[in-house]
């Protein structure tokens, strides 16, 4: 019988760790990335798990031919680390030995290892596992990952407690045909267009809560921001005493996960030339108040009472730019029509729900609200609405058997990644996107 | 127009900060779990965000009637921390003053606050949004919550990068006919298997990677151990010189985890009484071994050659512990016929693959191995079994272009929290379960 107890192999070298060898040999593996060939000598440049290094091959000192080595080939190299003040890290990397360790069958029929991969977002997609390999595209879901981590690292600090709750549901939560349907068993089932229910039971358990995990619209828009599968942030809070509260608490989320990324995810941000938005505090303006705004400022007619046009979008957060200096906006008080049967009204004007989207350089990245805690506040409303609350028995259990005033959000990770990164489509920021004609690869 | 950049206010105080205000005023909130009349005065546990905290109720010091309390009320309290030796905080919480938020309409059918939630199954799971406040319900999720803090951490510190992939997918991973079907915009469609195709690819991008989240499997099997829907811990990493790394990196993560409950979960170990199990070293037999072994020691034909019956895991692990001290066992070398087409097989016997299962308290929790990277070898297998490498051209990529050695694990994460708790039903650490016959809550 064996024993597995190996004590895990050191990982590769970053180019910090590298700096500490100035005058030794090292031993790095990765990819070949891109092979520069100038007169005399080339430049090999290794992709590693993060970073891509660049070394000398030169017959001089290099014990290998350079024809052994491949785009896209798997190598072992050991390389000696030589001080170099002209060089940006202050030192290079000259090769002395190779090992190949596998050759790709054949060369990627889209270049990948210039600057951009400069191709339609069609065949960018369609050849996701390669394209996925140029520096700059996997840059933007390093910092993805950062923006997760910050959530995360920040909401724990918060005392809120991760669930994970089902995608298979009997119901939709947000209504209407936006649903993906499911033979689950012969039985009819749905995919979860979004955690609500389960998030609000959970505040019953632990008073705060979050989650971050894939959501389905059957959505038809074909458009630069919707996804059919998307990932969302969700956080729920008890004993609020306004729905501000929830608002404050993603202005401090947002500000942390940015303060993140410009601690830990420098290599990338200045590989995208990323300039970070000030969050330390966000403007805040009602929902009609905003329709007047844009419709004085612009001289545009309000057509649409109930919600805004895309093109309103961007032009509040214009105006907001200029005259507050915040490339974000909180909208609040939208209309009771527009919001789902579980929202708060306004006390002092029940058309009018204690609800906000957050808007970022010009496109919605979060809704979120105060909900009806009241049992019989819900049904009453349900009932107005000619709602079965019968079919919403499990959901209203929370709301008889007791429950704090709460509420919470949620946060379309891949439109902010996307806004951060000023990308004018949202499947740039999604690594695998699902859009209504796209299930591959 | 308002600025939102309010300062979170501070949360809660748990039984180590209450210790420092002896002899003064604190405020709390929370549920009201249990009022426990005594002759004269009352015990209240104020259930909070983590712990349920006792309080004392005397008309003496207590500026309110008893009656305005209600168990699940919502409320804010304040209290006078005074030094009591023997209680084992050793402080008493004095209740002053008492604010109620809300209250509920209905007393809950089922009684959650006791030690145990004492009802059927079926009634536990159905009234899932009231039975989950129980003080030990909860806690079993929160141990699960510590447990993906510890792989996230572990995982990260390792340099494996956080993907997203997609659920929504053309084809699945694990091939059979367990797998639910979609209607997604008039095409086919099904739910992933798992992350398997992703994660590979995503192998090519970062070298490592990983991925918590949801796995859907319309399997019909209606037992204590299956579920429709679980999360999958998924790792992958390049660069590997034996699948016997990946069984390494799995013993640290795991390690790790553990750690982090000993270190952080106290309160939910104590409650729950779990024992941590010893997880520094894991033996490893060879899947013959094993099945010989078993046979032997309990005189038991082999009945089928390729895989385990449950009752096989059950007798291995009971063998491994009393012979080695191990509540885990990896068992390798599975036949390749029971394993996935890219399942590397070994070169010295092709009739086996690279591959491991980790058996821990008689259940198997994970399965892992080495994959196929070069592709003329893959393509070779895909004939041999008789597949159409056209409707995997875009897996195949990955191959064609370039791969390293790799490979990795899946762990399912909800049987690993149940076997830790030894509970003998794995609905019973999963929040709210799809099995067969359930879609709800």
């Amino acid at each position: 019988m064996k024993i597995i107890n190996k004590v895990i192999q050191s990982t590769n070298m970053e180019f910090e760790n590298i700096s500490e060898h100035i005058g030794k040999r090292i031993t790095l593996h990765g990819s070949i990335y891109k092979i520069r060939k100038m007169s005399g000598f080339a430049f090999v440049l290794l992709r590693t798990k993060r970073q891509v290094i660049q070394c000398v091959y030169s017959e001089e000192f290099s014990d290998f031919k350079l024809e052994l080595l491949k785009e896209e080939s798997c190598v072992k190299l050991t390389a000696e680390v030589i001080k170099e003040e002209r060089s940006k890290t202050g030192w290079d990397l000259q090769m002395i030995e190779v090992e190949v360790i596998s050759e790709p069958e054949a060369e990627s029929p889209i270049v990948i290892n210039n600057k951009m991969v400069d191709t339609s977002l069609e065949n960018l997609l369609d050849y996701r596992p390669i394209t996925l390999r140029n520096e700059k595209e996997r840059a933007i879901f390093k910092l993805q990952e950062g923006i997760c981590i910050g959530f995360r690292r920040f909401l724990t600090e918060q005392k809120f407690t991760e669930i994970r709750s089902p995608k298979i549901v009997s119901a939709g939560a947000e209504g209407g045909a936006n649903i993906f349907h499911l033979d689950y068993f012969g039985k009819d089932a749905y995919l979860s267009q979004s955690p609500q229910f389960y998030k609000q039971m959970m505040v019953g358990v632990y008073e705060r809560v979050f989650e971050i995990a894939p959501v389905f619209r059957a959505e038809k828009h074909d458009t630069s921001r919707h996804l059919n599968e998307y990932t969302s942030v969700d956080f729920e809070m008890g004993y609020i005493e306004s729905f501000e509260d929830i608002m404050g608490m993603e202005v401090r989320m947002l500000g942390y996960a940015l303060a993140e990324l410009k601690e830990r995810y420098v290599y990338e941000l200045d590989l995208l030339k990323v300039s970070l938005p000030d969050v330390s505090a966000i403007p805040s303006i009602k929902f009609m108040e905003a329709k007047e705004l844009i419709s004085n400022k612009y001289n545009r007619t309000i057509k649409d009472y109930e919600d805004f046009e895309p093109e309103e979008e961007k032009l509040l957060s214009e105006i907001i730019k200029k005259e507050y200096g915040s490339e974000f906006v909180f909208v609040t008080h939208y209309p009771t029509s527009k919001r789902p049967f579980y929202a708060l009204e306004d006390p002092n004007n029940n058309e009018e729900t204690l609800s906000f989207d957050l808007l970022f350089r010009g496109l919605e990245i979060t809704t979120g609200g105060q909900r009806i805690h009241d049992y019989k506040k819900q049904l009453a409303k349900m009932k107005r609405l000619n709602m079965n609350a019968r079919l919403f028995e499990s959901y209203l259990m929370m709301h008889k058997y007791g429950m704090p005033p709460h509420g919470g959000l949620g946060l379309g990770l891949e439109r902010f990644t996307s806004k951060l990164l000023n990308q004018d489509n949202v499947r740039l920021a999604t690594l695998f996107p699902r859009d209504i004609n796209r299930v591959t690869p």
